[in-house]
């Protein structure tokens, strides 16, 4: 880790941190969780763990160009920064722990280095760890020749032996998702085609947010853990076929999943994406960050149907067809593959 | 973090971990440090900390083109993979801890994705990995349009309370340097002025080694924290003008460094680099990856002369003057500021 010049953007955080860490001092509450012994300024962040309980850690690396651009009109800076901690929060909402602690890595070329960007980046990041109660405790920077490169590392802890995996699905089992399905991918289509510039719809302006501006479902991930209630976890960062997929895989089962209940986001019939393209979005499309789970039938009457507005619903079911996905429409089932969408054909 | 495709480098790293982890277990080690419940293959790492331990965590970004190059004959994918960890290694024992665990994101351009480059960092981080007995425990990865980018996260353990930050240096202090410095410096020049074609003498590859592939201080760390005999404990990253400085303006004490007590390094002399470059090398250079501390004069009499064959040197003393660092030559003191050194004028 660094923390030194004046134009060290961890340095920069470092102060409005410190600034931050006294304020809550001031409030005096009594910390309930690992406590933070060192946060930025030295080689290391240092910790002292809540006896009871495991750590989880995650990364997530994001470059310029393949997981973002920053050309007008794509992502903002502080946009970018919301994302850049939301895909890590993800990854722990995933494990069924709360998220504690991040650090950020941050490459910026020269040009970008005075501005505004690493200000308003930070302001992203910053907001978005207050919703969840996660301090920033370390990091790096460095100059870039080309793009920008993230690596973002968020730390979290979940009770003793409570974590939850993709690999303990077993048939039998129901399968849930949270939120809705396809509309990150949707909002990356308009931005694709351009239709953004075109289209000033509410429901537009609804997809990109979805897109832009992903929202970890943490309190979630925190309650299955918490109350016991899944077999087996995982946030949908790639696409509903190709998740479920590594939880098949990982469990050493199959599933069947029902089109009529996935939970298919109405922006996109709102904005005119047909019923099919929308299936498809949902099923493909990725980076809803959505939490899907397995969860046993007995335990399963025993699920809220929301969590802080966000609600859950079942879409199939966990049979013991090893690493098969079966999609079941208007009664025909078809295999469906990670990422690629079969057109609903008739079983082979 | 991910794990999923073929040419997932992480998930390459899975089996390759977990062919070692079953045969950890057949050599049926108790383990006796903080436990993992789950490596790479889930949406994040699981840990079980030690009881009585602190964690500290620390992240480093590298950048092509900034931070290393990869064209012919400055750095192997093998010494990169080797010093990427390695950096790491050495801010975990700059904090007196011991690294137990490693995360890597690795970026990388198309064309470097099938071939042989990722196989051989893998194996250079592996090998020094083996040598301090740190798990791979996780990562992620993306294409880049441009350089390759790897940001190294290592998380390490101390013993409760026994953490050795940059601020507790006093006044009256002594201060000590572990090996040699101005080795990598020695080596970079090299690299950089084209001399690594030229030169083929003994030392000369002494010097490339000590830039490419730098050995991270941890047993002496882990004995400074274990033995409570530092006051204060820094890497020499930056090097040492940098960060001796780091040091004072944390513990808000000023230096006195002996320039005829600094551990230049032999090797500088027989590759040629005269007396004055020598010791500029030595105080500028940084890179060397040495450690800096400050001890209580009644205690550094119980450290040892060297661990594990590396030796230690007192190099000055803590002095009341805030923030201020002077360097002493031929009995002249001049100021030594951070990275610029002032050609032995006498103080003004």
């Amino acid at each position: 880790m660094n923390g030194g010049g004046e134009f060290d953007f961890i340095e920069r955080v470092r102060r409005r941190e410190l600034a931050r860490s006294v304020q809550e001092k001031h409030t005096s509450l009594v910390t309930r969780h690992s406590s933070l012994l060192k946060g930025i300024g030295d080689d290391a962040a240092v910790l002292r763990p809540r006896a009871g309980f495991d750590l989880i850690i995650t990364t997530d690396l994001l470059v310029e160009g393949v997981d973002f651009r920053l050309e007008k009109g794509w992502t903002s800076p502080r946009d970018l920064g919301h994302r850049a901690l939301a895909v890590s929060l993800s990854d722990a909402a995933a494990m069924g722990a709360r998220p504690r602690f991040c650090l950020l890595s941050v490459g910026v070329p020269r040009a970008l280095w005075r501005g505004r960007f690493l200000d308003e980046f930070y302001e992203g990041v910053r907001a978005l760890a207050d919703v969840h109660g996660v301090r920033i405790i370390g990091g790096d920077t460095s100059r870039t020749p080309g793009g920008v490169v993230i690596d973002s590392i968020v730390l979290g802890e979940v009770r003793r032996g409570r974590a939850l995996a993709r690999g303990g699905a077993r048939a039998g089992d129901q399968i849930f998702v949270t939120g809705a399905l396809g509309g990150a991918a949707g909002g990356l289509k308009m931005l694709e085609s351009g239709a953004v510039r075109t289209s000033r719809g509410r429901a537009g302006r609804g997809l990109l947010l979805r897109q832009r501006r992903p929202e970890p479902r943490v309190e979630w991930g925190a309650l299955l853990s918490e109350k016991g209630l899944a077999t087996s976890l995982i946030d949908l960062s790639d696409g509903l076929s190709s998740d479920l997929a590594h939880v098949c895989r990982e469990s050493g089962v199959g599933a069947r999943v029902e089109a009529a209940s996935l939970p298919v986001d109405p922006l996109l019939a709102r904005a005119g994406v047909g019923a099919d393209e929308a299936l498809r979005l949902a099923l493909d499309g990725g980076e809803d960050f959505e939490l899907l789970f397995t969860a046993d039938p007995r335990r399963a009457s025993r699920l809220p149907r929301e969590v802080g507005g966000v609600p859950v619903t079942r879409v199939g079911e966990v049979t013991g067809e090893r690493s098969k996905v079966r999609l079941v429409r208007d009664g025909r089932a078809t295999l469906l593959k990670p990422g690629g969408f079969e057109h609903f054909r008739r079983d082979a």
